[in-house]
């Protein structure tokens, strides 16, 4: 049977906030009416000999190409330039899990900044199913119309097996930015507070609140990039050996974070750390804060509260962030997607290396260069001069490891 | 494991034509190189406000008065708007089964061309599996994020069974419009070559050749426009009771077509017959063509080569159409599919009825008016007076037939 009429005449024509709740007028809503995006056409259609070159029956001798040389496809279809953002709606935010359909404006938005910041074209798809396996097949399928997968708000452990499946099984990057775009963002950051306090990232030792995506990634990327110690704290206390409750994911965690073999509380591992990261969206006691090392870096950057208010922050640390786009220093991960993919689609990636990201983080940090300062050690999203240096170091580094094919 | 690299280097750069042939440069490959579509952000994204508006926080509310209230998803986001153009790749033009890379240029082709003539943003989506309830199954979980599907060159019969599961199991339009785009632009010519010659439908037995998926839906679309019977040859000749060797869509076909039960050859079928209709891309004699009743309407819809070629069939019918925009008369199904879709999005259409695409077919009709001739029975695809005909006949209709949402 077909469709069920829902609620027919519902809200439109209707400026105001939706809802029974009687809100008044509000400027998010106005924008979002009728969606944030819209396909356009980039060749003409005018008259009847454009329609025969890029329809029928042009097109066809376009297609016979394609079949007889397959890579062609990047060469005379937008593949190559078009990049699916995929979710399945159940990490929307901090809004958890809100469906498919309620993902869609953040799946548009994340689609806009990938135009406007990387002159990437994204497609939103937002699926009807949370099964890993279904999400898994799905994207597998879609992936000859697409040049690259961003995995969004999908929640964890699920997103791990979705990624690593979907690498396994696609030639085209794929991407979960809750993880690895805040990742790259976060080491940029900390190599620049590092750099400006003259310290090796060797000598650091961090403590990362939050074992979710985002920490997870957090955590195994800082390692790579060679800091000297990472614990990570979820609700129940630092991921430690010890421990009996730990799923998959923590305890792959568990053996390769905590050198120091801390076990307990988040507090218990502040005490004279270098660093905390926090992407838990609790909330840090002072005491523990003051307890951390002299000249500590604190990126608090839960939204809209961060883990640490930037004031208290301020009396112990020497270098603060947040997520936030009213303080200085935003680990916002529009610094890095745009360009990462935008570096993977120009020299047509198999898949975004390890390498990649170490050098999409270096090239952002090195867009702040000599202006370095303790309330600036991250450009700022709207820095014209971010999105050219990540997709160029992007490039070459898909080229150093082997991963492009042009 | 990630992708083999293949073909390093491969056609970038070169402006002619590919493969190995040595063809000379060609206007459709140099048209073709970077595809033909892109992706645009309406609402701006210029500065930290427009950032807050569009995407975190201010996206927050939208998205969580969508989760208490899903139709709002119609208002706050493009779904509304855009359609999924959807295709396995197994029957592209007359190319048959090139895969899904080689069918994308076809797509992106279709897709723009929804965006030129019905204002309808649409993404290309061609699919990496052939198999019947796999794509059933991946486009059910794709339809949050759009508002139609447009199934494009699946071959038949699984396009048949395709159609109806996903209009099973989905509450918008799915339509495939190699049958009922074919069917409706048909129906317009015909009721105008009727009323030219001073006829009406019910006078009037057509045969059709090519029992494909056009030749299904168009026998079964004419009959319920009211045509006085219709016939439908394959390859073996006419489908009627009396054949064994017929596959359940022809053994349906059988049983309502054919009602002067007759049995043979298609030029058996053409004898004596008011309309031939070809969707085959075989060759009809003169002979069978001079059989034909006088004043006959021949409508020869194989591309590039007719199955009569207009200067015979102008010997001995009344009207004659082609599918080629070189000859007066093309049924271009381009007069039809933007404009219905246009009309089914703007009301939120759950579906589209067999009132609708009538609605449909009768605006385009009426488009010619007055002008009405042997050589004008159908408008041309660049008469701006279609699509928004088209479109307000489908709204109105959906609106009649209880599908509307709005």
């Amino acid at each position: 049977m077909a469709a069920e009429i829902v609620n027919p005449g519902s809200a439109s024509g209707t400026e105001s906030a939706p809802g029974d709740s009687g809100e008044p007028f509000d400027p998010a809503f106005a924008l979002h009416r009728g969606g944030k995006m819209a396909v356009q056409a980039t060749v003409p259609v005018r008259n009847k000999d454009d329609l025969s070159l890029a329809y029928t029956p042009g097109v066809a001798k376009v297609c016979t190409a394609i079949a007889e040389k397959p890579e062609l496809v990047h060469d005379y279809t937008w593949k190559s330039q078009v990049v699916a953002v995929v979710t399945d709606g159940t990490a929307v935010l901090g809004l958890g899990d809100i469906g498919p359909e309620a993902s869609l404006p953040v799946m548009e938005g994340k689609a806009i900044l990938f135009k406007q910041f990387g002159g990437v074209d994204a497609v939103p798809i937002a699926l009807a199913t949370t099964d890993t396996d279904e999400i898994v097949d799905t994207v597998v399928r879609l992936a000859p119309s697409f040049g690259g997968v961003n995995l969004e708000d999908i929640s964890a452990p699920r997103c791990f097996e979705i990624e690593r499946k979907l690498q396994e099984r696609l030639d085209i990057p794929v991407f979960h930015d809750d993880q690895h775009g805040t990742a790259v963002v976060t080491l940029a950051a900390l190599r620049n507070a590092a750099k400006l306090t003259g310290r090796g990232l060797g000598d650091l030792r961090a403590v990362i609140s939050g074992a979710g995506a985002a920490g997870v990634a957090i955590a195994k990327f800082l390692l790579e990039a060679g800091l000297g110690d990472v614990a990570v704290a979820d609700r129940k206390g630092i991921v430690s050996r010890d421990r009996d409750d730990l799923t998959p994911v923590k305890r792959e965690l568990a053996e390769i974070t905590n050198r120091a073999g801390l076990s307990g509380s988040l507090e218990t591992a502040l005490a004279g750390a270098d660093v905390f990261i926090g992407v838990s969206g609790g909330t840090v006691p002072e005491p523990a804060v003051a307890s951390m090392a002299p000249g500590a870096f604190v990126f608090a950057m839960a939204n809209p509260n961060p883990e640490v208010h930037p004031d208290v922050a301020h009396k112990y640390a020497s270098v603060v962030a947040t997520g936030r786009s009213d303080y200085p220093n935003q680990i916002n991960n529009v610094l890095a997607f745009p360009g990462i993919f935008a570096g993977a689609l120009q020299v047509r990636a198999s898949r975004i290396t390890e390498g990649m990201k170490i050098a999409a983080a270096n090239a952002l940090a090195d867009v702040v260069g000599d202006a370095l300062a303790p309330d600036y050690v991250i450009p700022s999203p709207f820095d014209e001069r971010v999105a050219p240096a990540v997709t160029a170091a992007v490039a070459a580094a898909a080229r150093a490891e082997g991963v492009a094919r042009r």
